[in-house]
């Protein structure tokens, strides 16, 4: 039993393949600038013959944005993608090599297969179904592909700036979906941000003999007693004014988070742990998990720091800081409030590094292309999708999504086993061709929905 | 214008220095057991041939102790001093080879010879011209000589348990005086104890990305909690129970504080700080520095410790702690106030990792045989010593000193040039003859008086 649209996937399957392959094939890793050079190009030639208009928007340094439009309608429709990979390293431990796409037991092996070129291709390959099968894609359909999302996607946010009244859209088909380890098809309508720190405390210009305890100021207390004042044993993030700015949860996202099956016990089974943070359930974990900002002390380090003794008074004490943002905070509004709070007790000697830095961005959960997408989810792969209403991860989500005030969310093709930035990167050859007649449903139900 | 002494000093001056050379010439470093075996026979036999009663008092897995006793009379003095030297190099730094000892500017080079070979000889050397000159020594006069001070002194407590009979005295003379940058003679009369630490939390069984910071328990930010309950801003050490064993100055000493002419000014300067902690004034620091127990972090490591970012949730993190511990607080005592004050507050978690441990010692500040040391300086030297009623660094004073009910005193043939644990360590050939002398008067003086 096959519909018209399986039937013409069916036709054009062993070019599809193809041309995944052909995309594969180009070892496109950050850093490499002609390789990402050389992948650009494809890309933009690729989007050329679907018929599409396209622009290459250059960065200050780094690989170009391959963008495209294709399409008309009342609606719009973004579609975020790369084209770099991750390096292929550890190369031994591949079973073919990572740019010799290879088929096996009905997976494609290949860096980069998952992350993100079978993203890209699947939406290329849908608007050509479409167009086969119905004529011109009822919809504007905007292809932004960026390569440098491998290495922390630089430049996205000032390219989207720049190119707002370009990109904006109805919504956005952010990357990185697919099926969880249940084969439940899974939706994320947001992502956390992220500002990592790294705080310092000096103290004497060299170390000293720890004998000189008793006089000399130590830089390592002065940051242990900084840090207890960002945090409560509870776990509550103690920064002043960092709480009024946490957008409340709404009984929609509540409902949300009571349908998703979150695996608590396994979660803890795997990483040898008795409880959660204070001992919290199961479904108040996956509610912190998704909505609580975090400040996390990801590496701390002063004075003598290997096996064994030594008698020393550190002269420098540094700690590594991921606070995870949900909306409203943002990253600049963050580092005001650390310095405010720490200046306010007297910390005005301990050093601010900022480091890396992602706004938050959430979807309504009950905007046009959230319910466009459910409802192909549940016409084409025959179940409910699970909607995660945010990610405990962050992304740069914000500046396609809520920066524009755009509501994104993530479809793709992967699943538990695609082995991302791993060894042996595969896609399951179904879901990719299944993900085209997702697509080629979700364009006409959104593109011709009353907008 | 000579003494007696002088002149009889300076008719065996030629042999004198050629004893400590050959002394300094067996390279007893320590952990190479034939050479300190090599040292500890040459020592035996130096004391035999001194008329000595001789013993060598194994330890259990080290090299062993020299023990020797000579003289009659109704005071004893016992010597502490140390055969083991420091490992050589970098020998690249050396100007003479280390083992080859060379004469140079009134100066003899040798590793070893101030740390502790000249302090061994000069009191070897002392008796000799007491015999010389008075005939028998006026007291009972015992040398202990160890060979494992450079590797913290393992067996010295279990030894000096076992044989505590024959080495308690009136009194004791340790090593490693000697002159200050002022050319003032210096006395000390105390040490510091120390207990060093690490302590440990867990989280995780490895690392988790730092997004599960909202829900998994992080051990760096426990440790953290757990040391921010040690100590508070003001340095106070906040340990149930720890302040009251802190025994009381006394007016005594705080009167040889005020005679201690501490260069906080020029300390300050030489570490690049503003000020002593708590901006406390230099007579304050001196005593914090000699009297206040100190609890210093000498190492922090947790997670991510290089340049640069990762998110990551470190699944330990430890501390290092060296608590310097003033009479009576002993090692003992502290490791297990310190299990208590963390199990009162819920940190039962926290593991605690022994290492080094010295218990503290002072000398009651008007002991007979400072009384004597005092004089003597004075009488020889032609002013009046720098007293220091204890030390702000730590050694193995306990064991023969406030352990066996002793009062011990730091003597030597030290000044601040020795260059100790370095490159071209060295004596002034005139420090060590004039050492000489002191000793001397010393036996007659400490020896003679009215029991």
């Amino acid at each position: 039993m096959t519909n018209p649209v399986q039937r013409a996937i069916a036709a054009h399957e062993q070019r599809f393949l193809a041309e995944l392959i052909e995309a594969c094939r180009i070892p496109s890793v950050s850093g490499d600038a002609q390789a990402l050079q050389t992948m650009a190009d494809w890309t933009l030639a690729r989007l050329q013959r679907l018929g599409a208009q396209t622009a290459l928007w250059p960065t200050t340094d780094g690989p170009p944005v391959v963008w495209a439009e294709i399409g008309a309608g009342p609606r719009s429709l973004t579609s975020y993608s790369h084209y770099d990979v991750q390096p292929a390293d550890p190369l031994e431990l591949w079973h073919s090599p990572a740019f010799e796409p290879t088929v096996r037991d009905g997976k494609l092996f290949a860096r980069g297969v998952a992350d993100d070129k079978g993203d890209l291709l699947s939406r290329i390959h849908a608007v050509e179904i479409y167009q086969a099968l119905y004529g011109d894609l009822p919809l504007r359909f905007k292809f932004f592909v960026e390569g440098e999302e491998e290495v922390g996607s630089p430049h996205l946010a000032p390219v989207a700036a720049a190119h707002a009244d370009s990109i904006r859209a109805d919504g956005c088909l952010w990357e990185s979906g697919g099926f969880d380890s249940q084969e439940r098809y899974t939706l994320y309508l947001g992502v956390k941000g992220i500002q990592y720190v790294e705080l310092s405390a000096r103290g004497a210009t060299s170390d000293l003999h720890s004998a000189y305890g008793a006089i000399a100021p130590n830089p390592a207390w002065r940051l242990v007693q900084a840090l207890n004042t960002l945090k409560a044993p509870d776990d509550t993030i103690l920064i002043d004014d960092f709480a009024a700015h946490v957008r409340p949860i709404t009984p929609l996202e509540e409902a949300y988070l009571d349908r998703i099956p979150f695996e608590g016990e396994a979660m803890k089974a795997r990483w040898g742990i008795p409880a959660f943070i204070n001992d919290i359930a199961n479904r108040q974990a996956l509610q912190r998990f998704l909505y609580a900002p975090t400040c996390t002390i990801c590496g701390l380090r002063a004075g003598f720091i290997e096996e064994g003794q030594k008698t020393v008074l550190p002269s420098l004490a540094t700690v590594k800081l991921d606070f995870r943002l949900v909306p409203d905070l943002t990253p600049e509004l963050v580092l005001r409030l650390l310095r405010e709070h720490l200046d306010r007790r007297g910390y005005q000697d301990i050093h601010i590094r900022p480091m890396s830095a992602l706004a938050p961005s959430r979807a309504h959960p009950e905007a046009a292309i959230v319910q466009a997408v459910t409802a192909s989810v549940a016409a084409v792969y025959g179940h409910d999708p699970v909607i995660y209403p945010s990610h405990g991860g962050s992304g740069p989500l914000y500046a396609l999504g809520e920066g524009l005030g755009v509501d994104a969310v993530t479809v793709g093709v992967g699943y538990p086993g695609v082995n991302m930035h791993a060894p042996n990167e595969n896609i399951r050859l179904a879901d990719y061709f299944k993900q085209i007649e997702f697509l080629v449903d979700l364009f006409r139900r959104f593109g011709t929905a009353a907008a």
